[in-house]
């Protein structure tokens, strides 16, 4: 269970990744790429580590060069293992050597490169510190389209991922809500999520009524009581690619002012996936959401941006939010999620992943965007 | 569930660890320190957000200034009720913001910062861009013994954690062995940490006959045979605190080299617990357990360093290996496990927790370590 993949993916796809990678590296004037463990790594190789520990793993493709994995020498049998381990030549350190010296052999001591985001700040000091004419920019910022315009083979697992947690609230909105706690729900969806074929649930935020107004709030302890309204927001891994769909249902018959604040939020979700289409710049997805909740008055209660990208990840770039220039492409898949979130009282988000076609957007969330009454 | 301490710690005990680690680091030259989300923060704040993603949460600790928790809008409310919640002033940024500008504002632009080892890269990038005078040092590096040298209480919470792992041993010795899968002893272990308090468990390793070779491996499919060296390390955190342990088990009667080979670990493991007493350095406690085992003609076998700290992580600073000239201290706790690899064959570690006391070692694992024979 150790250094193995868990996407389908080859070994060759692999290693076309770790290629494309290097080559928009150079065309982006890096030296280089430095890919620690993370989503990155799985994406260019397929290897986890068993534990990201302070030990150094990292990843080194530069243009021209094979791609060369510093690894922890009793690391080295998992990475051996690894999807595109016949494509990685390993260098491995073992303990009491320097991690940092023995990278630098492989780097351009006066070179650029892009390291992953989530890299240790330890590592990226001590590469500092070992060659002080080298300089690093976050993966994200030097090439922020590399993992966020899928292929087709990512976007159907995408797709089969966003299906799975689909049938899952299919599922729950037929369970009774009244007088049971957030937290049973929660294990509700996580079961109905691992069922469809989820290998991992990230999250299942159940905010009722007041707790509803928390963007963050996972499960508590609060019991759901008749007139609660309930944010159901929920996703994880199937097959190594993401899901994360949001609907808001209301236990039994809402008040005006509910149905009114779930319509807008429901006409801002439509508005955002109406926007999405190549070379519109993500911020105008945010703001197309953004402009029916400020239009109706409550713009002030939408604390949070449109939407973020998923693939290897739940979470990941690029990001629907205001300032961010950055052209859709095709193959872009990221969530649109707009929300009302009033104080004390309820909140109501609505979520669906939509990818970046030629002609538009594509839903990858089908299920209906009214609002559904439970029991 | 979310902002919530795993540890039973108070307010109070989170403001004084604050205040020390605000003065240790002006003691050491440094204008403050940095802490991301992970064991520094929890140890310091009792704060785990809900997810660690690109949003950066940073807690700033300098001489003289209240702690200040630069925290996204949307996590605001959870972390106002983290176990430090009332000593900390919260700084929130909100999507769309730059929060390493809002970061800035708290720091000497002309400062050297310790902070913490896992940080992300982008974040450290991202305050290095916004303060091209400021310096970074990790926590580590720069602060060996603030989480390295443990109070009374979490002493006694690691000997907890420790009794219960040893009391998980006690009854896995007792299952059968022959003709499971490594995975099912995995699930067995899990299982028994759980019953016996554990509220995470972090790795279950059942290194079964070739596979015990592998310091790495975690468990296989691969069935358990009679004749088989079954390495057996597991831990987790009970209370906030960690648990790790390994006993080698074998399956039916050993032979004559598996024998001394259990025989040299066990000794070589008791020859570093011996080394153990304050002011003696680190590396000191590996040299006297490698001495055992190159003496005994396997030096080149023993692929790792002999032991690690544990606290509120089952794996951190400070490391016991050769050019770790760090000072043993009073209230230190961490591993002593050496061990024999013989690729394709066998494995053979023996682990213990063990804390400095005024007077030498105290090992806070206590079941035998004389080789147990299962069915």
């Amino acid at each position: 269970m150790t250094g193995s993949t868990t996407t389908p993916f080859s070994a060759a796809d692999h290693e076309a990744r770790m290629e494309r990678a290097a080559r928009a590296a150079a065309d982006a004037g890096l030296a280089g790429l430095l890919v620690a463990p993370g989503p990155d790594m799985v994406w260019l190789t397929g290897y986890t580590p068993t534990a990201v520990t302070e030990r150094l793993t990292l990843l080194v493709l530069a243009p021209g060069q094979d791609p060369v994995l510093v690894v922890p020498t009793l690391e080295a049998p998992d990475a051996e293992h690894s999807a595109a381990g016949e494509a990685l030549t390993l260098r491995d350190w073992t303990d009491g050597k320097d991690p940092y010296a023995v990278t630098a052999e492989l780097l351009d001591g006066g070179g650029r490169y892009g390291i992953s985001d989530n890299t240790w700040a330890m590592h990226v000091l001590g590469l500092q510190r070992t060659l002080p004419g080298s300089s690093y920019a976050a993966l994200t910022d030097a090439l922020p389209m590399l993992r966020a315009v899928k292929d087709a083979a990512e976007v159907e697992l995408l797709a089969a991922a966003g299906a799975a947690a689909d049938a899952a609230f299919e599922e729950i909105r037929e369970v009774t809500f009244a007088g049971r706690r957030e937290s049973d729900i929660g294990r509700d969806l996580a079961a109905l999520l691992r069922r469809f074929g989820h290998s991992q649930v990230d999250f299942t935020i159940v905010g009722s009524g007041p707790n509803g107004a928390n963007p963050h709030h996972e499960v508590g302890d609060r019991v759901i009581r008749r007139g609660d309204m309930v944010v159901l927001d929920f996703g994880g891994l199937k097959d190594g690619y993401g899901s994360d769909t949001t609907r808001t249902v209301h236990v039994g018959e809402p008040t005006e002012e509910e149905r009114r604040v779930h319509d807008i939020v429901r006409e801002a979700q439509e508005a955002g996936y109406q926007a999405v289409r190549p070379g519109v710049a993500c911020q105008e997805v945010d703001r197309a959401a953004r402009e029916v909740i400020t239009e109706a008055g409550y713009g002030e209660y939408f604390i949070h941006r449109t939407g973020h990208g998923i693939g290897v990840t739940t979470h990941e770039p690029p990001y629907m939010i205001e300032g961010e220039e950055l052209p859709l492409v095709p193959g872009m898949c990221f969530s649109v999620e707009p929300g009302i979130y009033l104080p004390g009282r309820f909140g109501v988000r609505i979520e669906d992943i939509v990818t970046v076609t030629e002609d538009g957007g594509r839903r990858l969330n089908n299920t209906g965007r009214e609002m559904v009454i439970v029991d």
